[in-house]
């Protein structure tokens, strides 16, 4: 690394995740504040190939802390995933005279930077951006109080619907391999059951637990179910299987889909990217590299890139037991 | 019917939408005005034969003008479709000493009335309420407004990240055999393609379009696609014949589903749904009956229920023309 | 004029209102359909004068539909008042080629563009943007919709906390010398009561009324007051007038203030500012000027602009009776 | 204390909080897991000495997470600061055989118990309630984040029409004594200014930030203000020190009010509430009493009343360089 860093540039890669723009202008306005020049780069990984810069300042940045998406643009690249993609890379990098990169995404954008690494010394911080909240050293993601609102907005307009039908209702929630989404926005939406890939609840529990619910007298039910939910079915075969085996049960399924990933970021996202911005900039300036800004009980702090892509599984088994008791 | 009005039941049948409870708040709060005693019926004409019945009062209807759905719950009634169903719905307003009854739902709740009216010489006066917009002699049904609303700001969300990738989107939404959704929600969020049932597009000319797009320099592009639309693919087929007949698109399919029946009801649903309710009232207090209550060029008048049903043609050429030149 | 059209200028003026972007979006596109080059002039007639102009094209205009606001910019302008200011303000429009002017705004746009004509000959046709509604010959002003949305939100949150501790909240909105926001919002939001210019309840009755509504089970309340009412007390003092004449009233007031002014759109507002932007072309290319261009029971038509801003009176005495019918 | 718990009674206090309603239904529902029986008492320790009391069951709490406000409303009691009005609280909790309270609320709320406590040996256990944020012993107060969401959003509302006209906003927040909310969307919000009164920026450099905002480009700033500010100045006398002192600015005041009050609450208030609600009585089931359930670190922890209601400073000073750096 050269003795003063004086050129910092940034891109999105993955999926898009909402507060990534607040993240991009944490990131250029801290460069303005401490005097570094900005480029941004984008679609991610494959704008970095196809030399996709452009000089950003303080006012480029304007107006956008509000914005879903990525005014960066994202895209996944299979060109970076050859040496000779990441030899362009790197050239495209030197011959701008970038001295640093930000990356905001998710493990495969980490993954990405870690391989980057090993084959060309380049100081590289990043910072987590994915609705899917499925990234260590960090309490939480950029976009994943966002998207939990949503979700949680979205099944308050289904209950409308089931309550006036007396229906059940499955709602397929996104997560990837995690079940956070499907757990916290069941529990703030007050599903009655709540299926996540961490746990299997078994398809005869369920029926029992809904045959239960009845009795108790509810006359509707939400299930939310994530998309990485391991229960052996997909949602509409879940949805057949119950309308089989359960009397009175008109079932219908709702797949929230790409709304889930959109949308004006909260107040938390848009604090946590902007703390996160400024923190990427601080540590490059540090010396620091390979790592990941996230913050740790509400601290900023850091961690190696192949921490936070190990394996997790920071399910909080006390929630299982809160949506189990405020569902009674 | 009797000298006077001393009984009015209300129910609210078929797909629930967001303003019927605004409209039941009216019912009831004008009969109090009027110092009618009034009763709600509840899941529609299921309950009518089942004499599920409550008395409401002012206070009955507080809170509830913000909420989605309907208290009063909706049902389909196959009994209903009998004649001993029917018989027995007669026996019940009769031994509830019900003067007169007003059905909120849309032309399956008023076809019931107009078979009930066939054998049993009952007052009754209809409003629309449906997100469909499909009912003849009104400007606008209660719900659409609102459904409207959720759907642009679905789309929104939608196109944060179609953007953020350089994605298609083909976006189904509701309307059965009603384009109206589509192409109102297909104007105001922007969209690139509107396909909906009263004009076949054809899919070369959609084709033809999607390429025209691309080169005038677009690199995002959302489809909305009316449930009800005649293009012989379903939304998933479509999606799969534009992959494969164009190059370089991705494509994402979402199906907002039944979010688009919920939510609270905007300004426009309430205030109409208001105005329908207490016209309700006052057209029994004048001695009509068999007719939908609706507003057309913003005053409120009646129609029959005959002519409420009767197949439609609403379709507006004007924003055909609007779509087009607006996603030029 | 020329023979041919070949170059339109948009501007906006007066106070902005959401819609004001899918206006100019549509007389941009509808001038790339039409092949007409089309400029942009900033802040509103001040930009004229000042030749601020930008050519915009079709994609200039791209992702805008969704924001509130007007990217062009609004200011009102002294130096249109004054024979100069417009002298100058012609020359550019002059100099820069361009053939006939649409402007957005509400009765001081329409007015400065009527004295502007006197003095020089030049096409120009208007669009009704404006939040209050105060236009004739138009259903709706674009803006209006959403700000009903708007204020009925905040009403929503603010009878949350009236009903948690039983207090009465009077709640100021906007609308300058028309109730119609009022009227309409406050129906929306099931006030309790309404004040409006157009009709003086007076102070005795309103006091009569609140007693009588406590009398009657209503433990909190909201008064909706609109900014040009002539009660005769600004709010503060009637909030303090009320404290004074009734027992066990608590009083809290509000003034919702400018996030009226803001705010996405809705897509009535979307879809109306879509069809008269279009139809402002239209009208330009079949020769007419002097115009503004609205929706008159639903059909896009047009008004002279003298007729637009003569004294209005629309206030729909109908709904003052539905709104003290649903407050019973 | 009694060997076994056989019955809780809640009840929610002092100003009220989006998220409350979700905190006294995992109260409810808890206690019916546990089979213990769940009074709910009406408007806080008013209705706790006018024996205003009722039973609750699991059914009874349906459909109410979704709602701002507190169904068993709030209310400030005179009476409570009496011995004899303590007393008579007393009697009434065991007339009606409770064996402990939770109670929700601030730290009016916590004192009171305290005082109680040290009258009456009864267990008490509390919960955080206030949007301010101003309790210690917990990571985030119910209501907060939901109110950080609405002030947000009504910036955004706010920026639109800043941003149209070039104009100086100044928003005052609530938040009495605690910068929290000023601080955290202000940041979000993206805020030019902040004036917190955990820091005295002073007219002076307010002055000057201003001027150099300007000369960087910026034609239109946001200033948060809250409404604990010690400036010396409360909001319209700095609109009118900045007009007076400053060219060129038009400045406009907005009071935000009890519209951040009010609101469906966001998932992580739900979610929050939840989780303490079920901390609550898990704490009386295991024979804690005199302190609130929290969160610490994201896990549910209790402090003593005491400390949760000791002098607080827990302003992050890392979030005033963030909202500088940002605001760059």
């Amino acid at each position: 690394m050269k003795d003063k860093l004086n050129h910092i540039a940034v891109l999105t890669s993955g999926g898009d995740a909402p507060g990534m723009n607040a993240g991009i202008r944490a990131v250029v306005r801290s460069c303005a504040f401490h005097d570094i020049k900005c480029s941004g780069i984008y679609r991610g990984y494959q704008g970095l190939i196809e030399n996709d810069f452009e000089v950003l300042n303080a006012r480029s940045v304007r107006n956008i802390i509000n914005r879903g998406g990525t005014f960066l643009k994202s895209a996944r690249s299979k060109e970076f995933r050859t040496k000779e993609g990441r030899q362009k890379a790197y050239e495209n990098l030197i011959s701008q005279g970038v001295d640093a990169l930000v990356v905001i995404g998710g493990d495969g954008t980490f993954n990405g930077a870690v391989v980057f690494n090993e084959e060309h010394d380049f100081p590289i911080v990043g910072m987590p951006g994915t609705i899917d909240n499925d990234i260590n050293g960090t309490d939480h993601t950029i976009g994943y109080d966002t998207a939990l609102n949503t979700v949680v907005e979205a099944i308050d307009k289904i209950r409308d619907t089931a309550n006036s039908h007396n229906r059940l209702f499955l709602v397929e929630v996104m997560g990837r391999d995690a079940g956070d989404i499907a757990l916290n926005a069941g529990i703030g939406a007050g599903a009655e059951e709540i299926l996540i890939p961490e746990e299997d609840l078994g398809t005869d529990r369920l029926l029992e637990s809904l045959k239960r619910s009845k009795k108790s007298g509810k006359t509707s039910s939400i299930i939310v179910v994530s998309e990485g939910d391991k229960i052996g079915k997909n949602i509409f075969e879940l949805a057949e299987f119950i309308e089989t085996n359960l009397e009175d049960y008109e079932v219908r399924v709702t797949v929230l889909g790409h709304i889930q990933r959109g949308g004006t970021p909260s107040c938390y996202d848009r604090v946590l990217a902007s703390r996160l911005g400024i923190g990427a900039v601080d540590a490059l300036l540090a010396g620091e590299r390979d790592i990941m800004i996230g913050t740790v009980h509400g601290k900023v702090t850091s961690v190696p890139f192949k921490e936070a892509v190990a394996g997790r599984n920071k399910i909080d088994l006390d929630l299982i037991r809160v949506a189990d008791i405020t569902s009674t």
